[in-house]
């Protein structure tokens, strides 16, 4: 008879829910980083609804400190982040989500939110929109 | 007669000091990222005094939220940190550090503190220790 799979005795398993440890405010920082290229793209915030709404729908959610509510990444301009894995670190207060980028993710029109580089103690722009912010959010909006 | 250098239009420096935004406690959380990789190793949080160490000495220096103070990343461990870059995003409030790390980032002994994935709500862990933690901050020891 074939012995049931089981993970290997090296590979401990938790429930996430047990071991996330969000700030004050329940809140923790979430990288998300293209996950064939490694570029990091962004920082933003989740809390315990915006995590299983990632998890369950496989469309990041991230947690609008400005704006006090549910940031659906993509929901205004379209440039929506599909969940490839989500990652915790060593003291599980942050995450790293390794993410399928549709178009930009900067709210400036770029790939990425670090565009700009410290040379000689200023800020250099070293990445240039690829995408003008006003076609993706209408003029005179911000972010989404 | 020659013109002299300067840079293009297009290029805007602005002081990094003018445009930093840290956090109501004064500090920016930072992520380290593997220069040539490309891998996340960790997340940490800077103050501008560990901020402006780290650009003058060219090894990097956190702010220990646990321990109040400076933390020079590898002054225990020797697992150090050299900075390739410093980036910073739109919004002013989270820097991505270009490291070379010398040998592994995270005080368990990986080389990464995001070493736990999560499928199915679970934690599976997906790296071993590269070097007993042990012979990096003896017996008992912690981080450093």
């Amino acid at each position: 008879m074939p012995t049931p799979q089981t993970d290997p005795p090296s590979v401990r398993q938790q429930a996430l829910a047990d071991v996330l440890l969000p700030d004050g405010d329940g809140l923790i920082p979430a990288i998300a980083q293209q996950h064939d290229t490694g570029e990091v793209l962004m920082m933003a915030w989740m809390n315990r609804v915006s995590i299983g709404e990632t998890l369950v729908t496989g469309r990041v959610c991230y947690w609008s400190r400005s704006r006090g509510r549910l940031w659906r990444k993509g929901e205004t301009s379209g440039q929506f982040q599909r969940l490839v894995e989500m990652r915790l670190d060593c003291d599980g207060d942050t995450l790293l989500l390794l993410v399928d980028q549709v178009g930009v993710a900067c709210h400036t029109g770029r790939r990425s939110c670090f565009y700009r580089a410290v040379q000689g103690g200023q800020l250099h722009e070293i990445a240039a929109p690829a995408v003008d912010p006003d076609l993706l959010y209408g003029v005179g909006h911000s972010h989404g």
